[in-house]
């Protein structure tokens, strides 16, 4: 179910092609709002305008332009930018800072202004509500939509999604909105947001590459009224995940998911480190996606936690797709069904025992194939 | 001309194929070295033995063993690599302590000694110096062996490597071997070789993966006498300049090089952490293999810089095959001859100017094909 008090537009502005490339989604009334974006140092100026407009904790519509960035374009991308806030904002009769703006494609080219803004004067004809739509227009390269949904008491929750490549957000996010009505506390929306997108987004990586436009939020109008806070965390946690494996599944080129568990870290970040280093190995990636068992692979990345002189070969155990691989060695028998095993499986879990502490964290990511390669070394600027 | 007082031995053990597999080069006299090696966390005890034996800044022999690193195998494999030690020195009469060890190849499987200690108790038959084998002799999965030359004065420098993967040494290096019979001090053979693996072998990466074997030896018996201790760095930085090319050429997959000169930084270290950014994109690096002049890839790498909050894109410059291509935009047609020179590019250079500081940096990588990916994912343990 839809929650209720949101209006949905999406159009085709002639960006690159024929598919939608326009969206907006308004409140009917002033939502509590947190966002999180792209540390990029080429961060463009829709990420620096949302900035400014969520810092305050409210906002009543986004507006998402896909299929192109508007990143690295100067003072002028800037103006474009402002440019598209003020005619949503007139045409909305919402105040352009409460307005979140976002971009998603090709970098360095200037937005066509001339046929994106006839379309952002009629976002007020918008009746329907339709956040399968969305999902679709804010998509460039992603081969399928990404929307999931969840309920809390009698409120609503639905987060869309797009993301296939240059993925690997930290302290941010790539495109995800997610819409509540339900009432909450600034400060729980914002504890149970910042929660989530700890343990999805900010916890996967596809190639290493991070965006200049990752932009995450959460709107709550509350006209459903109040919920209960952890529950509404929960279901911001489930709905963030399931957009999270979504985009895995998604990843350019990849066949499978993987998923490192990391336990008996001295600490948290010294888990996510290590899922980090072996989730984002190349060797380790394309072994996985050669179904070859190369645990030795994954040593070696472990290995790469230079700084960590507590991480020895002897504290470690590793195990590969449920099965223990070091130190105890597999026979050739072991070796020969778990790769048929991880031929045959959608997503491959990595189990990393460092011996050292009880602290522990979860990564994800995906393979590497020859289509990756491909598409990126023919997607054309 | 090959340096005086060396002798090499190269054999077939055995230890995967038909190809060689064991290299020892002793000299006559005991030498003066130095050495540095992988900082893994998984590292071998080849590496581990052989820091052991050039901590005293002396040794008389290496011996390498190649297509099975010898990693990963606990206590076992520590004493596989006494063994070999102990089984050289007796061969060569030289205390075991003065011989460094090197494996490298598959990490989870041991050492077929019942093949390897036939070959080692024959070391003392060696009457030959032929680099070039022993350079094809610890050749793993390269296509091609790596060896460079340089005079200084009377003496000679000869330098062997290995390496086409796993490559991204950091204050460390893949298997290199340079021996000279130059009489230096040891602080400046030291100062002379740290400067030159720094510049070369540090400063590249083929797949950020870093091995759990590397090992980088200078070895000088001074047979011919003194020589100029800075004609000896330039020579010692040309020959590691030289092997490092042909790393780079030979890279997984690799058809082009990749150089990224940093310039305007505040300092080396940041020069160097853009640098690697960049060439470490899998979105540049395959954009460079598809020939496509998408320099808005280069910008977002840049902007993975996000602890730099100095680095804005309003002072960052951008050039790409010798054109400027950020912040002034080139048109169509220049675009278009740009991916025609790059398409046609042995090495491609990408120049970035910081605008912050007079700190420069290069570093070195490769492009990112198909071939990698089948390359590794069809790679059997």
């Amino acid at each position: 179910m839809d929650p209720i008090g949101f209006r949905t537009s999406t159009a085709n502005a002639g960006v690159r092609d024929a598919s939608d490339d326009l969206v907006c989604v308004a409140s009917e009334v002033p939502c509590a709002v947190d966002a999180v974006f792209t540390r990029s140092r080429f961060a463009g100026p829709c990420v620096e305008l949302s900035r400014a407009n969520a810092a305050d904790g409210s906002a009543q519509a986004v507006v998402v332009v896909s299929k192109n960035a508007n990143v690295a374009n100067g003072e002028a991308g800037r103006e474009d930018a402002e440019r598209v806030l003020r005619t949503a904002g007139a045409a909305l009769g919402i105040a352009p800072t409460e307005i979140l703006l976002a971009g998603t494609g090709v970098i360095g080219r200037r937005w066509p202004l001339d046929r994106i803004l006839p379309f952002v004067e009629r976002f007020d004809e918008a009746r329907a509500t339709d956040f399968g739509a969305a999902a679709r227009g804010i998509m460039t390269t992603d081969n399928s939509p990404k929307l999931a949904r969840a309920r809390v008491g009698d409120a609503s929750l639905v987060g869309i999604a797009k993301g296939v490549g240059m993925i690997e957000p930290n302290m941010a996010t790539l495109l995800v909105f997610l819409f509540t009505d339900a009432l909450l506390p600034p400060a729980e929306l914002r504890r149970g947001f910042r929660a989530a997108v700890e343990g999805t987004f900010n916890s996967m990586s596809i190639d290493t590459d991070t965006s200049t436009s990752d932009t995450a939020v959460v709107m709550a109008n509350g006209l459903v009224g109040e919920v209960d806070a952890s529950a509404f965390a929960v279901a911001l946690e489930s709905v963030c995940r399931e957009l999270m494996l979504a985009i895995l599944r998604d990843g350019e080129g990849a066949t499978k998911v993987i998923r490192v568990d990391v336990a008996g870290a001295a600490d948290r970040e010294q888990a996510r480190v290590v899922g980090k280093l072996v989730v984002n190995s190349p060797l380790v990636k394309t072994a996985l996606h050669g179904a070859d068992p190369n645990w030795g692979r994954i040593a070696m990345a472990i290995g790469k936690a230079e700084d960590y002189e507590e991480i020895t070969p002897e504290r470690t155990r590793i195990g590969l797709g449920g099965r223990r691989v070091y130190p105890e060695a597999l026979g050739d028998g072991d070796l020969e069904r778990l790769a048929g095993e991880i031929a045959a499986a959608d997503c491959v879990t990595i189990d990393i025992e460092l011996g050292i502490g009880d602290a522990a964290a979860t990564v994800w990511g995906c393979d590497l194939s020859e289509e990756y390669v491909r598409l990126n070394a023919e997607y054309t600027t």
